[in-house]
């Protein structure tokens, strides 16, 4: 599986260098390089705002270009919106994702990130292979530094799939068998009955098969079948 | 195009609404709704945080209960950690896009989110359609509010381009609201008080959770509840 390491160029803030981390190991990712951090590196103000993700922290390498920081990299993504002046390839997110995961183990990934207000230079972007473009809102493009990470990293975890929990409906219970199901019916029908609800009488029929579509929609377990027919038994309670 | 309100409950801070509208609107979800907010509302901290969101702060509906909130929506999704003492569907951020990209133009998907610190209480979650679980790295996960609002937000954004083209299901009739579901669930519940069905009293509560989660699966229709709405006052006649 292959781990893109994410690179900040220049980041401003430390807080944010902490976010960013904190972002990225939500989603497994471990590799931070950081290219000419604006207050130097270690930052105090990194580790709080990176709410105990500090393995990746201590684990940030510093460079003092952005060439050095990628020399190893075979495939990089710059993080930007699209630049018409550029001619680069630009694709969303998933296609950024399926991009990394077809890489071969051995080869290592990047993600570049700019500065925090300024964004990537040309200079920088022109190292990517290609532009990775968040598609957002066209009236309302706001998204900072961690937000553009964590949104990458959870792009690139949905295709990692297996590493990663997936949610399953695992936690539901196995439906019901139809003859449960059909007890059931039958006890509704013969309470009913008794009740006199179903009039006329040759209306019967079409009534009940209402009442089953609208009973055998849900699927309902053996334990809410239970359930039910004691609701049933308490209904008719003289 | 369904666009799902967003529901914080409980919020505490100012500054996480804001960074919630902001997350929203970036993908363009404009309806937040907020459930008894800790420091009333509106809140000066807000506005700072959304950069420049303003819209989807100006227009937050606040509400006194969860209920009230989700009165006019059919499909609501409670996004939290799976929980494995209730029985409930869990899905993914990208079915949970189908599903509401799948609804109906005219009903209104909501998801839920809770609190800060705490997360969504129980009573809550069981408000909900399903569980929403992004699934993130099982050693470290730590998600907070704007971060789960944007993930959300985003798969909704990348299924709503696709969802244009996809054809609907005519043949499925409109869920029912969740406020004429309530009404169902209260009319139940209180022929089964008249019969003594609640006991011993302080097993109650906990009867009447499981019958809503038992009713709350089927996502009936309109039709559908007038039908059982008359199944309970026929079975409850002398």
């Amino acid at each position: 599986m292959n781990k893109p390491v994410i690179v900040l160029v220049n980041p401003q803030l430390g807080q944010n260098i902490g976010k960013a981390a904190r972002a990225m190991l939500n989603f497994g990712l471990t590799e931070m390089r950081l290219v000419a951090p604006r207050d130097g590196w270690p930052n105090p103000e990194a580790g709080p705002a990176a709410s105990g993700a500090d393995m990746v922290l201590d684990g940030a390498q510093v460079f003092e270009t952005t060439a050095e920081a990628l020399a190893d990299c075979s495939l990089v993504f710059a993080s930007t919106v699209r630049r018409r002046d550029l001619v680069m390839p630009v694709v969303g997110p998933e296609q950024m994702a399926k991009d990394i995961h077809a890489l071969a183990p051995a080869s290592r990934a990047a993600i570049l990130f700019g500065p925090e207000r300024s964004g990537l230079e040309t200079e920088d972007i022109g190292r990517a292979d290609k532009i990775v473009t968040v598609p957002i809102n066209p009236e309302f493009g706001s998204l900072n530094l961690a937000q553009a990470v964590i949104l990458l990293a959870y792009e690139w975890s949905r295709g990692a799939g297996e590493a990663l929990v997936q949610p399953t409906d695992k936690d539901m219970e196995p439906p019901a068998t139809k003859a449960e199901l059909d007890a059931l019916i039958g006890h509704l029908n013969s309470a009913l009955d008794e009740k006199g609800y179903f009039f006329p009488p040759e209306r019967t029929e079409a009534t009940q098969a209402t009442l089953r579509s609208i009973l055998t929609k849900p699927g309902w377990s053996e334990r809410e079948l239970k359930a039910l027919h004691g609701v049933i038994r308490a209904l008719v309670k003289a």
